[in-house]
């Protein structure tokens, strides 16, 4: 497995449970205190996020991180 | 909750997990391809430690990512 592949699962699992709760980008963005682009490129699994920004997504998302894995 | 305080119980479940592994930090930073100084700040709570290097330390410690949470 490529390095990148660990940041696009969890890009993919950020997006079904962001739909599942029907938020846009935008609404799981400002609940996070994170910007509408970043979340995007989260979901697209252009990033290699960090433990703080998994914890602010989880507590947006209402779920715990460990849902996230 | 600080955020820090995210790193703090990352770190001390890392180092828990460790030492029921039996592992020195220096054994663990070697299976994870990391730096035996890195995986000490680790387990300080030092760090805001990211998707790929959390990924290698379950991977080393022969754990899901979900237990580390």
């Amino acid at each position: 497995m490529k390095k990148n592949d660990y940041q696009v699962r969890f890009g993919l699992v950020v997006r079904k449970l962001r739909n599942k709760k029907n938020l846009t980008q935008e609404e799981l963005a400002s609940l996070c205190d994170l910007d509408r682009t970043y979340i995007g490129s989260v979901e697209r699994g252009e990033r290699n996020v960090s433990l703080i920004n998994i914890h602010k997504i989880a507590s947006a998302l209402n779920i715990e991180v460990k849902e996230l894995f």
